[in-house]
């Protein structure tokens, strides 16, 4: 039972790999209930999944799946069940938010070139969120420390085939064809308060969803070897952008919205 | 007929290989006589060779090879020959000077890193006086011109490993012995006052092409990555020491010095 606001939004992101439930869900329930006390009602949460297109049965699939996996835990409250997040769940989505929600970075963020010694410091370096470029030869932000012994020094203005040797190459059709997505959406979207809170939050947990399973593959580029036309720093604006006018709702608002009429 | 003085200095060098006479000829007018109108009388030249331990024909060889090769020239004043370097001579002693006689490097001095493009501007970089220390990476003196396009990075206080990649490894053992033999004639050489003009002349003759054979077959190093320690640098440190200590003697006086008494 699409609704005529996000039947579109569903249709625009469907195309694009990766809407596993139990992942959506995940992206979620990190959304839109990562606070210490959230829960959401079950029929709150099936009206949700209804809209994103996910049928009751596999809806009742995926929370099964992320009960055994330690991800969410159900209790009953009379006779409805009410679902959150286990600490660990809420552990691992908090440890993710960062990087989801970070704003876009400046393009005249400092950044710095790392060389190591043969055989030297690349997994630390790796570890740390540096970029490898070349062999032996990783890029960073620039106030990231590296490791000692390594050759660290602050970046200038660089040349286009740097800034597109940061680029994770493997994600390039899937941020482009996100971007494209992204893009639909946000010129034809209605105004957040043409929304209901239920609506908005059916867009949000897509947004977040689809953005979370591309940022999350690789590390944060530093802001000054970022090209401007990279499609997943347009994605970055877009989402960014997006979640900035469809502010998440309380819990309580989408649990009214979704209540039958 | 070697003198008490030069013996022991061409006995110091004698073990360094390199000494081929005609090459030996080209330091010792490249030191001496490297004016437009400097000129080495026939008695004179054969005199400072002696001395060096080359014997009378190997000289005669020596100075039909370099007029064949278009590098000296001989006229004849009366019964005696004067040998001078052709223009092109000059022209190639002039150009090998600034680095023969640079003063040693300050080893505070700024330095650069350079990475270029795969394929990209290696040949122009090594052209430029730049020093491979990684695949598509280089290093130099921060006043350097990198090509267009390549990253070039100030650099900042370089790891030890950093500062022996750029040493010329090939010329080690080479750059050892040159330091041993430097040191032991430094510790044992009289003062320039009990010298004559002529036992100078082959003295500097013997410093500067013994280090030209080495600094020559590589880019010099920027002075903020080398290594206090490196035997390179102290020869560098030696020969500016020695050729200021034993300043060039006039062509006149060496020809006083040579004459029969």
């Amino acid at each position: 039972m699409p609704s005529d606001v996000t039947a579109p939004t569903v249709a625009a992101f469907a195309g694009l790999g990766g809407q596993r439930v139990w992942s959506l869900m995940i992206s979620l329930f990190g959304d839109l209930a990562q606070g210490k006390d959230d829960a959401i009602d079950g029929p709150v949460l099936s009206a949700i999944m209804a809209l994103l297109g996910v049928r009751p049965e596999a809806n009742r699939v995926a929370l099964h799946r992320l009960r055994n996996d330690g991800w969410l835990q159900s209790h009953k409250v009379g006779r409805i069940s009410q679902h959150s997040l286990t600490p660990q769940g809420r552990a691992e989505s908090a440890a993710a938010s960062p990087r989801i929600y970070a704003a876009p970075p400046d393009l005249s963020d400092d950044w710095q070139l790392v060389l190591t010694e043969a055989n030297g410091a690349e997994d630390r370096l790796r570890e740390a969120g540096f970029i490898a470029v070349m062999p032996r030869t990783f890029v960073g932000h620039g106030k990231a420390k590296a490791p000692e012994d390594c050759v660290a020094l602050p970046g200038t203005t660089p040349p286009e085939w740097l800034r597109r040797a940061v680029e994770p190459t493997s994600l390039k059709e899937d941020y482009e064809a996100l971007h494209r997505a992204l893009l639909s959406i946000q010129t034809t979207l209605p105004k957040a308060e043409a929304l209901s809170p239920l609506d908005i939050a059916v867009l949000r947990c897509l947004i977040v969803h689809n953005w979370r399973r591309l940022v999350l593959k690789h590390p944060a580029l530093p802001g000054g070897l970022i090209r401007a036309d990279w499609a997943g720093y347009r994605c970055h604006l877009l989402v960014d952008d997006l979640l900035a006018h469809y502010p998440r709702p309380t819990l309580s608002d989408v649990a009214k919205a979704s209540a039958p009429s």
